[in-house]
């Protein structure tokens, strides 16, 4: 139990402590740990010979901080400073030195965690690929014939992953009308969101080897929520034959806090079952993945819960194949695991499949109706774990507003 | 006329000077140029005086050097710099101090001259499109129905680009062998080369922002030859629907030294006319490409000589179609053209063309035939230009030998 007033049952318990990086005041930039409505900035603490971590929270003096050489530091010194926050935190003798550096998380501006290496987003929900197959393909099998064998997935622009609360412009681009001949060009009017849960690598690996399945934890640090915003006008009319380019490169956007995954090990639950039987590199010895029930509010209103467990493909597996080839990892490396929709229609993490798309107009709270995304609207997305002990790991939000097209 | 020995004719002269990375004895890491058979430390040329360039070629002391800095120092500068070194090398007056600081471009070991932020690969050529359109998709028109209205493209993995010389590993993944209905595990049978051009950004944009076609030399700095290595049975099984992924991110290798636009004045040439006409956003003030005549070698002999200039889609009309959504760049952003296929046979970019699928072998000048790519097989890419005054600019070599699948 921490002595920080409040935090206890927050969802910013000291069981959680995700890592951020966040300005404050005229005072530079900090990595700091969110500990319930307060952050705590690790180079103070440093500073203050509370914690030693080999200066990887302070690299450059905090004029340009980043989670990368922590994320780099590897398990070892992950679970050593978590162990020294815990014990900071909960410990009252420590009290009156450390309270003193926290600060009202309402007070920071968020920045990006962490650089971004590579990005790559899986497509690994059965529900979602089975809803896109059955739009987009209609009369045709809903699921390619690769979909059980191997997680698919494809590189995104890592450039353009930005922070939680982040404007997204909407972006201009090349569309067919339905039933033209020809392209135009415009703003995109199918403008769409992906509720999607990240993972963030933190040790590398060299050129040519691969990470198995089972290594997952020594190489990913944590989680991240993620909105894969998605022009689908301009998806439908690029990505044949060599996938999504400008429908998505404009903006993807994370949550400001990672999540450690040694936070989430009261939330690990098998996964799926899956048939046919996946080839050897991609077993996984204990078959798991997380029980997070994301949340996904339209202007306020929740429009669906998208349950992440129910995913075919876990971050494991999706890990393993991502290397499979020889593939290195870079500190910084973001995977996606696609957009996560449940089996019922209100368990749909895109708006595609919410709308039926865009057949089917969904109500809000005061009472306008919506397919897709229209100038102004916000949507956040939120998700929440079990934690131990009965206590919950609330996941920091990821939300953005639509500005109209430039 | 320069006053280094030999490096007039070169296609290394003076009105050459690409820049590069590398290492030199126990000395650190250097930027550089090339001008003849030597290299030119940049940092040693500005730690004697003889260029003032602000510090970007030393931002750290040399311990990790990087084109970056001077990348994102933008146009004037790059004029400066490119001025400077010009009466450096051509001014008798300076031999006696920069000749000592002169290294033997064989004994430098080739670093990647720049940190790739995003890697774009784009499909530009008519004939390759149509080329494998015709060889994966019989009986349908070769070029999909949006590849004369944009430049396809798509994100690639920038953590495994290498500099020209690092081993290949072959890759293994899925593939499904033909008539085959379940996937198999193993090392690719069909491994293959792309053999393109590469563009590397220098000056970044604001996110929600654009870049014009007519703003092309305002970002882009240089460029570099590209061998985007392909496993082609992996490729098939996986890039439906969501595009190439574990078929191309095992490695794409770059050339060691960057050639920068200036020194291509003299290869200016109009691009191919377009038909249909393509949107306002795609046009040019002036529709140009570059006359770089490519040569592929395979083990020692030369199989093919692609022709750049005849890419539908031009490196400009890439840039602003890359944007065109308000998608940012980044200093690193490095684009490719796509494989560069010219009309016949014998200039295709990839063995899969110049073997028509594998069904049509090519002989070396050992007698030995090639589909595709066997283990120890060695491909290098050149490139030549035409310079001012009837000189010829060389594109640094890319290479690479094809290691056993661990």
């Amino acid at each position: 139990m921490t002595w920080v007033p409040g935090a206890a049952g927050s969802g910013y318990g000291v069981e959680h402590l995700p890592y951020g990086v966040f300005g404050y005041g005229a005072d530079g930039e900090h990595v700091g740990v969110r500990i319930g409505d307060r952050a705590l900035p690790l180079d103070r603490l440093e500073q203050a010979g509370l914690l030693d971590a080999g200066g990887v929270f302070s690299p450059d003096g905090g004029r340009m901080a980043s989670l990368n050489p922590f994320l780099a530091a590897g398990p070892d010194v992950w679970a050593a400073v978590r162990d020294r926050l815990t014990e900071l935190l909960t410990d009252p003798a420590y009290r009156d030195r450390v309270e003193p550096l926290l600060v009202p998380v309402a007070d920071i501006r968020p920045r990006l965690p962490f650089a971004v290496a590579d990005y790559v987003d899986f497509y690994s929900s059965e529900h979602h690929a089975g809803n896109v197959g059955q739009i987009f393909r209609p009369g045709q099998p809903p699921l390619p014939p690769n979909w059980r064998h191997l997680p698919i997935g494809y590189h995104g622009r890592a450039g353009t992953v930005v922070v939680s609360g982040t404007e997204v412009r909407r972006p201009c681009g090349q569309r067919r009308p339905p039933g033209a001949g020809q392209p135009v060009y415009g703003p995109s009017v199918r403008l769409d969101i992906e509720a999607e849960v990240g993972f963030v690598v933190g040790v590398p690996t060299a050129l040519g080897t691969r990470v198995t399945a089972d290594d997952f934890a020594r190489h990913v640090f944590g989680v991240v929520l993620l909105n894969d915003w998605s022009a689908r006008d301009i998806q439908a009319w690029e990505y044949q034959p060599l996938g999504p380019f400008l429908g998505k490169s404009f903006a993807t956007s994370i949550s400001a806090w990672v999540t450690p995954l040694a936070a989430l090990s009261a939330a690990r639950v098998p996964a799926p079952p899956q048939d046919p039987p996946v080839l050897d590199y991609l077993r996984e010895s204990e078959r798991f993945t997380y029980d997070l029930s994301l949340e996904v509010e339209w202007n306020g209103t929740v429009v669906s819960r998208p349950p992440f467990a129910t995913l075919y493909w876990t971050p494991a597996q999706q890990l393993a194949h991502m290397t499979v080839n020889g593939a290195s990892l870079r500190t910084g490396d973001l995977y996606a695991s696609g957009t996560v929709s449940g089996p019922s229609r209100d368990q749909t993490g895109s708006f595609l499949e919410l709308s039926w798309g865009g057949t089917e107009p969904v109500t809000l709270s005061d009472g306008s109706q919506r397919t897709f995304l229209e100038d102004g609207d916000t949507v956040t997305i939120r998700a929440a774990a079990p934690g131990p002990q009965g206590t919950t790991i609330s996941f920091g939000e990821v939300t953005g507003r639509i500005a109209t097209a430039r």
